[in-house]
């Protein structure tokens, strides 16, 4: 299996497709590759040594994904003439996003014997990549990485873009950088052994980006997202990759997130507040939070008169058909404390807060003015539902 | 008193200068300024306006310095209009550099009411300057920061050029980042309060530059140094001067030192070694250390037939004429130790060993092959003198 460039979005027949990207700004070092296929685990040594060389390299993952893949990804390496060191294993859960487990793995890394051109390879979902990223920024002042994500939502969203980051008490990701990777591994046969709630979830991350700015890939979705979410390769290597390449896009022209890349945030105001309150536990996964957050903000869009209502409709019923959440979970809410959590994930000023909003499929936008009078009425709407 | 961009290297009559650094490469998202004169700390809140716009700051200093600059600071950057958080205060020292207090700062960034704009300033020598750059890389994925050093060590040396550290069990500096400042503000007055020893010290990185790649610098040093040891004003501006220009033109050509940045290192792989058995206390300052390694340097490149006898002793001469030692202090020293701490510090392959030599004053190279056994030789005739 050899690796193709493909920049075009197109359905066709792809097993296999690299997406660029490119970033001349801010780490402007260099550019790297998404690679995404179908049982690319097993080229996985091939792809390093053929971009990066033979090197040593350390597997940092979880104790839920070491058990599924921690031999085979060390097998293919050592088979491609790279040196492995002993596997990192941290514990699996967003427990480990935290300054206790970074020291632990920082001395864990330094202690491993690597040096200066050794290559950490994060193996396994968001948790992971956060952490070993930070990590691997840190070590001997930044050592190069690879992310090989193992869920739909590190796919097309975390492992791609170069934020890293840990939780503290300030809240999610206070501490963090943005540490870009030399290479992203999507293998869309590692889906399988995600739990299905856990794969669906991840899709509403796919949807937005046609949300945002991708209208005939929201039409695609609606035709294919029954059939990605069942397995099909064809299905989930076209939608893996058209995520990828507007994420590609996006954080090329915009790394730091001072204006388009605030786009990736629809739904994710909203779901922010969600997940606080509900305690970022079972109750509401991230994506869930999303599809619903995503909701709130297409019916704050049509209150306002940016968008027409047909298209909430359409937006509500793919996601809901799909098996996503579209109104927040029974919980004793509180409408100041959500409001309150929104405004200070985006800044207000003077009673308005920052949203994305849309004016159709496709046509996201940043609003600066949100009255916090219209949020609140929205909540109480959709809280009381 | 107005900025001026003085790129070139005269010794003219000037009182103020500013040294571009220019880093297309890997942070390469700007440029920025090292502004250099006498009684800059006044100039400060316009410095910042001038080039950042009104910001919100934090400064960041030790408990050595907070006593003698802290308010003088806060008062000229309220007068500048811009807005002053209260300041956090870290021990001073180099136990400071650890991660109980990395992570004990970044708490306080966090609550201290920062937002993405806010600009972070290290007031202090090398240990805030690292300390406080690690914290700004990482604090919302990167604040800004200016760093205003107030040793002449991190005037020459570690406030240029990006590098942050921590120590971890693992080494000195083992944790970090490269991370750029948006401003350099180095003012000579600062070297006031400075205790002579620690003057003298930092001089012997003044030194190094010239005899890296400028030999009329070293010629200019040998003139003027004792001025500038004395207090004067030009000469110490000239010297900072001339200092960063070199430092930001390696910087710019070798950020991550894969080459010409390592030449640096002159005298560093020696000094460390001698550094880390004596403790890295008052027996032996960093800029001492690095002293008596340049002088190894210079006597192996002569032994080795690299460089001119003579020059070894002009080198050794002058450093000796200002005060700085120029072999190691009495200790029970362990040459397999040595040895042994040289060769991690910048690793060994096959009984050979990477160090900085000269081919004379002003041509420092990088050596890849030299032996353990003459390295051994030399430490033997050195520590029997």
């Amino acid at each position: 299996m050899t690796a193709t460039v493909s920049a075009s979005i197109s359905p066709a027949q792809v097993s296999h497709r690299v997406v660029p990207i490119d970033l001349p700004l801010a780490t402007g070092t260099r550019s790297y590759d998404i690679v995404i296929g179908d049982k690319l685990l097993a080229e996985t040594g091939k792809l390093i040594a053929g971009r990066l060389g033979q090197r040593r390299c350390l597997i940092i993952t979880d104790s839920n994904v070491a058990p599924l893949y921690q031999k085979r990804l060390e097998a293919v390496l050592a088979s491609a003439g790279h040196a492995v060191l002993p596997a990192l294993v941290v514990a699996g859960g967003e427990g480990s996003k935290d300054f206790a487990s970074l020291q632990k793995l920082l001395d864990q890394i330094l202690a491993s014997g690597v040096d200066r051109k050794t290559l950490i390879l994060a193996l396994g979902g968001g948790v992971v990549g956060d952490l070993a990223g930070v990590a691997a920024s840190l070590a001997m002042r930044g050592l190069d990485f690879v992310q090989i994500p193992t869920t739909l939502l590190a796919q097309v969203d975390s492992s791609v873009g170069g934020k890293t980051g840990i939780n503290t008490a300030a809240g999610k990701n206070t501490v963090g950088a943005f540490y870009q990777p030399r290479l992203v591994v999507g293998d869309v046969s590692l889906l399988d052994s995600l739990p299905h709630r856990e794969l669906v979830a991840g899709y509403a991350e796919v949807v937005k980006y046609g949300l945002i700015k991708d209208a005939p890939f929201f039409g695609w979705c609606r035709t294919n997202g029954a059939r990605l979410l069942n397995g099909d390769r064809e299905a989930q290597i076209y939608a893996v990759g058209v995520s990828c390449e507007h994420k590609a896009k996006i954080v090329a022209s915009d790394e730091r997130e001072t204006g388009e890349r605030a786009l990736l945030n629809l739904g994710h105001t909203f779901g922010h507040a969600l997940e606080t309150v509900t305690g970022y536990g079972q109750l509401l996964m991230h994506g869930e939070a999303v599809a619903i957050g995503t909701v709130m903000a297409f019916k704050l869009s049509a209150r306002l008169g940016f968008c027409p209502h047909a298209e909430v409709y359409d937006v509500h019923d793919h996601l809901a058909e799909v098996g996503l959440p579209t109104a927040p979970p029974k919980f004793a809410y509180n409408i100041d404390q959500l409001i309150t959590l929104m405004t200070q994930d985006k800044k207000a000023e003077g009673g308005k807060l920052t949203l994305i909003l849309a004016r159709g499929i496709g046509q996201a936008f940043v609003s600066r003015d949100v009255s916090a009078k219209e949020v609140r009425a929205l909540w109480e709407d959709t809280l009381s539902a």
